[in-house]
């Protein structure tokens, strides 16, 4: 069992890897779930790891090969005559097949396509035509059909039959000769059911399904909301083409997320979704500039408004002293509101009609915030300033009390504006993501300023 | 099916419930997902809802009902009596029971506990007895078991015998007499073998299970790794206790997602994982103030510095004037940094033994965009200041470019800061999470103004 002895039975393996006994080690991997077995193979040689492999049936191999990861697969193409590597190929999980015919290049690809039989063949290159970023994309073609006018026990027997041990068997899905999709049954169902029943009397008619080119984060949030194994996916002509599985949904969600966290800081997400250490030190470069140089440029702005104003802080010095304050909480501040309304929006809690509640929400969220923020700011600034020089017709009090209103009006502000901004996206059919933290923060500076050197003006001046 | 006449099918609906034609109304809904049910429900008013609801058999009640949210079933047990919600709640789904029983008053759970009969209530008390946080606390009791001693025919016919619509049977655990869970077979297995063969020659006996007292996290990113459709969750004695589901997982997953973002924008997580609408103002208020105010507070800091230099700054206004710039870009590739970094981290691509790995490739790609930024400081000021008074002994030329040096090396140095303090808690043992982005921003204010105020007076005074 995973959580018991796992220490024991590492050192066991270790200890079988090091004195090269491969058919020892082979008998005991074949207890173990495949993705402890790829854990284990990836540290080996290849050769060594081709020898391994050898002692698995080519069934096994296969599954093996799927869960590794796309560098190691290349790595043991380029190792193998393609012949013996077609026979593996075969046994892939059809999903993972085409995510790896898609990694080699065109001649590669063409190397390799004689040695497989036609159905194979054919399923590959139909596979790896779909766009990744649709169902097609991440779809597989290990589903178990049958027909409407079988009773239960015959389903049972053609599921039997037909499926090898890659299918997913545990929905089983109704089709004509067409292979047009008219519903689906649960194993589950058909287990339960009298063996004389009709199958027309136990089908789902209604169900959840999904379209080829149909975004793969919609089809993946889907299968979420209906709690499904898997979801069947047709193409224009009502066909079944292919299954996701709640595993693939599961990927791709984790992936979206990723890609959403990156947006937020300013990250252009990755086409490729490589790992950190895969990426390249240019690609991660690439990644990051383009925001935050753009942010730069349009910094423009404030140091304009700064520029402005040189002549009032040169008059009194101490306003020059607590500009980055007053910045920075508006930042923090609406960082946040930005974050729980584009987290809000993502899970679904809240949609754009839903503004007017939100924003009136954040609003007496902010006037608590500023309240807070403001008498900080009032009592560091009296503690920081008391041997600053403040021109004789002012007190510091009076200073520290304007500069804490401007800071209180800035975090209000800078809170509407963090609430605001993605849901102005969304209504702008972009990804409210994009309304990132760092362009937040560039935005709160600017209105920062104003309102900061538009009440030092009318206090001081 | 769900893509094709949503639009037609929910005008139906609309016209069934405007008519009040609830048995009309209950034929079509009988033929829907549950999900798309309780949308349906949810819109009707209390009495409406409950004469609808009375119109499904019981079992399809307790389905029903376990899809609702934790307020609609509040609200539908305090409208029924205890005897007829009683009905309902023995055939809801065990793990979202034991949660709507978690959510009922002390006086309330003793109400309904006498209408229960005796499984179903210890089933109950025990489910609800675990920490929410725990497997134990997410775990259903609506598994099949099998003895090992069995053949795949009599497995089958035990399982379908036992098995209320309830219970998940894809996969079948094997037990003994002491409910001590020595391996599973799921259904496929048993259904493709020979019906003689004996359970113990199909069985897995090496396989991933849970403890009762595991984290949830650490369960539901179990679940992923292994693509399991559900795992088992043993007690301390080696008994299977309950089932984790793959639609659990990806819930769990979910919200630890939300948790992070929100920890890294410097919001203290929900304990009551409550949506964005459900929060009071006064509850979002204290999950954001902790952290602003306590970074105001660390701010006095950076005022001290700032302070130190007040002099530098009377000498040379054009200091003031871009010192915000100069912290702003700090802050960003920080918080880029640190980004990637906690992300490669939450989703296994890094480990802490590849620090050295990551610093190293982080410090490339820093170098990279200092060059940039540095670039871009340096025309920014030509471009603002051309008309700035400047002391006679300087050029403007030699000005800027001193604030370009300061502001690339503080790139650097951020972007090392960034990616260095979420390895550091995770070291620690914290959550790199909150290694969050106002942290960071707080942090390289400081070695910023270190850096800016350092250059300038070396270069200039």
């Amino acid at each position: 069992m995973v959580t018991v002895d796992t220490g024991q039975k590492n050192m066991v393996i270790e200890g079988l890897v090091m004195a090269r006994e491969w058919e020892a080690l082979v008998t005991i991997l074949k207890k173990m779930p495949v993705v402890e077995v790829v854990e284990v193979l990836k540290d080996l040689d290849m050769p060594d790891l081709i020898e391994v492999l050898g002692h698995f049936t080519e069934e096994e191999q296969g599954y093996i090969v799927s869960d590794f990861d796309p560098e190691m697969q290349v790595g043991l193409y380029e190792q193998l005559a393609p012949r013996r590597f077609s026979r593996i190929f075969i046994h892939m999980a059809s999903d993972l097949r085409a995510d790896f015919f898609q990694e080699l290049d065109r001649e590669d690809q063409l190397k390799l396509l004689p040695y497989l039989d036609k159905k194979t063949r054919e399923n590959v290159i139909r596979l790896s035509s779909y766009n990744p970023e649709t169902a097609g994309g991440i779809m597989s073609t290990d589903f178990a059909t049958i027909m409407g006018d079988m009773t239960a026990a015959q389903a049972i027997e053609k599921v039997r039959r037909d499926a090898p041990s890659r299918k997913m068997i545990y929905y089983v899905y109704v089709v004509d000769d067409d292979m047009k999709l008219h519903g689906f049954t649960t194993l589950k169902d058909l287990i339960m059911a009298d063996p004389d029943t009709s199958i027309w009397d136990i089908v789902f008619k209604d169900f959840a399904l999904a379209e080829v080119d149909e975004d793969r984060e919609t089809v993946a949030a889907r299968i979420e909301k209906y709690d499904l194994v898997a979801i069947p996916v047709i193409n224009k002509y009502g066909q079944l083409a292919g299954i996701v599985r709640h595993d693939d949904a599961l990927e791709v969600i984790q992936a979206e997320q990723t890609e959403d966290m990156e947006k937020f800081m300013g990250i252009v997400p990755d086409e490729d979704g490589l790992d950190y250490p895969e990426t390249s030190v240019v690609s991660h470069f690439r990644k990051r500039i383009t925001w935050v140089a753009s942010l730069a440029i349009i910094g423009v702005l404030s140091g304009m408004i700064i520029h402005r104003y040189e002549e009032a802080m040169s008059a009194l010095i101490i306003l020059a002293l607590y500009m980055p304050m007053v910045a920075d909480s508006g930042g923090n501040v609406g960082s946040q509101a930005a974050t729980v309304v584009i987290r809000a929006l993502a899970l679904g809690q809240v949609t754009l009609r839903n503004w007017m509640m939100i924003l009136w929400k954040e609003a007496r969220i902010a006037i608590m915030l500023s309240f807070v923020l403001g008498i900080i700011a009032f009592g560091k600034i009296l503690f920081l300033s008391w041997e600053t020089d403040v021109p004789e017709q002012f007190s510091l009090f009076f200073i520290a009390f304007g500069i804490s209103v401007a800071l209180s009006l800035q975090v209000i502000s800078a809170t509407l504006i963090g609430a605001a901004l993605p849901l102005l996206v969304k209504r702008l059919g972009g990804d409210p993501a994009v309304a990132a933290s760092p362009a937040i923060t560039t935005m709160v500076d600017i209105t920062g300023l104003l309102i900061y050197f538009g009440i030092a003006v009318m206090l001081f001046f």
